[in-house]
């Protein structure tokens, strides 16, 4: 029983298989790179995603001051294995680069079995997996690999390489700023620093790339501000460069594990209520049982950094399954296999629901509010009456009119309604168009609103 | 173990079942009437209503305007059928007004079946009865008939007739006013505009007039304002000449569907914290396990109009099931076996329930604030200590007792407790009997207290 | 996975298992004590806690004012008992002082079985035990004994006698107050007037008897008031002379019922919210699915009287069963072998916890605020990444440092991170050592850290 006299069919955009597999392809290309906080594979995961946008590339000296940190060395990695009496390479780094314990010092010696183990990480409950491990504050060198290659292996003496270098040099960042008209910002953020790793974080670095291609040449309230860093000294590099530019940033989003047909996760920001906090759990309270949204914990992902007592920014992270609750986590079972171009579509539209959501909020205020106008000589109202339901396209038209005294926000609409955003932004906007709302005072329409004006 | 030296028995009024049978009664005699928004039928409604109370009645001529509505012509309806080619009526109005679209305008021809298909309304998932079915605001003729039936009819050509006419003429409402001592009023209203549905809304009609009838000669607090309009157009229709008396309304309820054995349900104000909404959660709360609180939404009966965002009353629904949820709602199966007197009576009592609670709450101060009183001297508690718990009686004096710091009233005592609102009061009374309280600056002790005082 | 450089295991105390039977021994020591509210029976047994403590001791005479009441006659029971034809005694005090009805008339008579029965109490329900009754307020004579001893007196003349004495005399109560430095105080509060009932409540007296012996010697924020008083009587005796006092009272417990396997059982102040009452409900939150937490009723024991509306002090109820609720409650049943040690230990912990809380308390603030400070370079965290899960202690660390905005005490940052108390403490204590936190203005740090400093 839709009354609507225009079609407002809310469809996912007809691109979105193909971006899936966009995602997909682009993570495809960054999975087997050997990143680290520092070194090489970052700037080569950087070179990539500028492919697809006009990336800004900063980078912080060794030894250089972040807060309480400082700049750690640069990583170079060669090769690295074990080779057994014979020579054969038992555990090689080029199959790989999970079998090195990431920013290892170099190492080069003959040594039996039992002292080599103490330098061996494995995953005993997935005998299977490599696990993925790093030392980045203290200088120490190990392997990992499968337990069960590890319990075959013969006492004996092995030769153990890692043809690695740590030496003073920089660490990399990448930035790009998708430009608002409103100077305030959304920042969204991915760690650039997990070796090969599908899910975590190849997956979140790809997603956040095609988001910034894609509003390329949309005129946006927001600046949309990506920023793909190593993870913690990255985000304090970018944080202790822009502290004076934190205050713009109203909304954001750390991302990660956003390929896997898990979840959606959305751990709230520091603050718990903040806007982006209260738009996530609107889509996700739309998104089916599956969706789960956490309270913030201090732990996790860049959302540390910046939720941190000093800047407390409103930043959440997005996931589908949340990290450390996927047998996958961290081991090299989260390979490209692991992640799905559907999954990955789908994280995108949540992402671009968000911004929509932000781009597309307004606080309406009605025209006529004593009583209800008369919505059926306009032709929005379906005429015959004693139908036992209004459809849901005429129950947003009576909630936005209902709702729009000047104090309650489209979003606002949504949550008390219990409606998609979609649909109540949609109503507003049949209603205005009909002359029922205008904005209340201090309340922008949306961007696209005023062009098709 | 009640250890209290009065009386104070709560038990239903002695007429409880004598006022279901007034009320049934009441309702059976309106329930043939064939009414619609406008015309003859309303006012014979109004006739038999002002046969309980003084009725004020109140027309609007047809074009004036209501806020974004204007007065519809009045329809008047002689006669309706539809005639198989052997002359029989297949369908015929005088068997049940509900056999034509309500408002219809006029038509007489003949056509073959399947032209007249166009025209005729039925319920295929309830083949046996007739829906209800309207077309106020824009002008068309139809039918309204068991789908079963339909389906018997053969192919032919039918002679269709609706003997209506829609002309200028007037919109009718009735009202009346139970005055109080304050000025302040509680609005009751129903909507009188739909044919022979015995409980959507006979009920509610009867139930209201049988409410204002049995108030009178009594001197309350609060004037009792009872609206019989027709839905949407006679609430604007009130709401439009009496937009100065909208702030003297502090409580208000839309009163239909209360003669089923369902609910009680009520549906929140928009306020959704509403002294109203208060009252109601408490009485249903001591209602068992099937009452229902739904919160506000913009769907419904003429709640609609008096929470639009201009007015925003208090005023909440109250049902017995909800409208739209039993299989009876809006069909020939609404009938007068559909409702039954006990159901009306359970219905009046918790009507008159809630102005028990609007007349008699009042916010009292302990006199003897530290430490509690000794009740057992004034022998108003058990002098045998050691049993293991309190009678409902004594525990309500420890609440009331334990709350009149002055800055809560009986029904906050009653929330808190979980005890039902008489008792609270019952002990109250008791206790201020026995000058353990007194009410605190500002609030007024109940009119039949200080008249039996 | 713990990175913590200093040991902060979290251990009972290790005299745990002897406080308990050392509880044991006390609550053994004062059940035979026939006690009412007046009476050599209190002075027994404050003369027994004063072997532990330096009680302070008060009386007040017979008719004194207190508030509503008055200070009853003094009670004096030598023997009670039901002789039989034979002259065998059927009921004898001197079994147990359950078998008189507390507070009893003297009486001598001889009278048949039917008369009697009108002053014999039995708990028909349980056959086997003898209640425990009372009449304080109102002089009758009685006798409680097991119904089925009754059902067994074969018809037929007895004597009665119940050598006791009701004349003007004193009401006595107990005070001990451990000082503090703040001249803030915590009032701990156990009823003295039962007679030999274990649980209720012989653990009580004899817990805060130790609770207040163990905190000797200890430099305090606060003082701990310890309150032995009949009850009702006694509590409005010290409020009677104490009313300038009760302002300094920040926290209290009634404590009561603290020898059963049940519960705990924590009943909220009348205010809800007080800081006991977050105490309470943390501690009991990490007690696991037995406890409970109640609201404020305005019936139980003495916090009825500290919390009156004139009082209105933040005392809550602690127990481990809940009054009423099991059934030895008020019967001969609740004798020493109802109580033990291991159960009394765990009350005597659940207290001193919150005590370590109300002394451990303060609100810290981050030094380093602008991100995480780097914590494995202090050897504060565990320098190996990609393990899945932080461990306890370094997710308290985590927790403090992310919460240290000078906004959050220690107990909100236990609150919100779900993380015990003990182990939000012991990490902010960890952190502090390192310059990491310091007090936020106005917040103190606790006593045993300033002296350790």
């Amino acid at each position: 029983m839709s009354a609507l006299a225009t079609g407002n069919v809310i469809a996912p955009p007809p691109d979105a298989g193909a971006v899936g597999e966009e995602i997909h392809c682009l993570a495809g290309m960054l999975y087997p790179i050997c990143r680290s906080i520092t070194g090489q594979g970052v700037r080569d995961t950087l070179d990539i995603l500028a492919t697809c946008i006009p990336l800004e590339r900063h980078s912080v000296a060794t030894g250089e001051r972040l807060f309480d940190w400082s700049v750690p060395k640069e990583w170079t990695i060669r090769d690295a294995f074990i080779k057994d009496c014979e020579g054969r390479r038992v555990v090689d780094f080029a199959a790989s680069n999970l079998h090195v314990l990431n920013y290892s010092i170099p190492v080069h010696r003959r040594m039996p079995l039992a002292e080599l183990k103490a330098h061996i990480f494995t995953l005993p409950d997935q005998p299977d997996l490599v696990p993925y491990r790093t030392s980045y504050y203290a200088e120490r060198w190990g392997f990992c690999m499968a337990e069960s290659r590890l319990r075959r292996l013969p006492e004996g003496v092995y030769e153990v390489c890692i043809d690695a270098e740590l030496k003073d040099g920089r660490l990399d960042y990448g930035e790009y700023l998708h430009p608002g008209v409103t100077g305030r910002e959304f920042l969204l953020s991915a760690h650039i620093c997990h070796p090969s790793l599908a899910n975590d974080n190849c997956s979140g670095l790809a997603l956040l790339a095609m988001i910034a291609r894609n509003l390329r040449g949309r005129r946006t309230r927001y600046g949309y501000r990506f920023l793909f860093a190593p993870g913690t000294i990255g985000a304090l590099a970018w944080l202790s460069r822009n502290e004076n530019h934190v205050p713009q940033i109203d909304h954001g989003l750390v991302v990660s594990c956003v390929g896997d047909g898990g979840g959606p996760t959305y751990k709230r920001s520091r603050r718990g209520n903040a806007y982006i906090d209260r738009v996530m759990a609107h889509l996700l309270a739309h998104h089916g049982a599956q969706a789960i949204i956490k309270d913030f914990s201090p732990y996790g992902y860049d959302e540390r950094q910046f939720c941190s007592p000093g800047f407390d920014m409103p930043v959440g992270l997005f996931q589908h399954s949340a990290f450390a609750t996927f047998p996958e986590y961290h081991t090299s079972a989260d390979d490209m296999t692991f992640i799905h171009p559907q999954h990955l579509a789908r994280a995108y539209r949540t992402i671009m629901d968000a911004i929509e959501i932000v781009e597309g909020d307004w606080t309406p205020l009605n025209l006529l509010p004593r009583g209800e106008p008369q919505l059926g000589r306009r032709g929005l109202y379906a005429a015959l009456g004693g139908d036992t339901a209004g459809s849901s396209a005429a129950m947003a038209m009576l909630w936005v009119l209902n709702l729009a005294d000047g104090g309650h926000s489209l979003l606002d609409m949504a949550e008390r309604s219990g409606l998609h955003f979609k649909e109540i932004s949609a109503a507003a906007d049949l209603l205005r168009k009909h002359d029922l709302l205008a904005p209340a005072s201090g309340s922008d329409i949306p961007l696209d609103q005023t062009s098709s004006a």
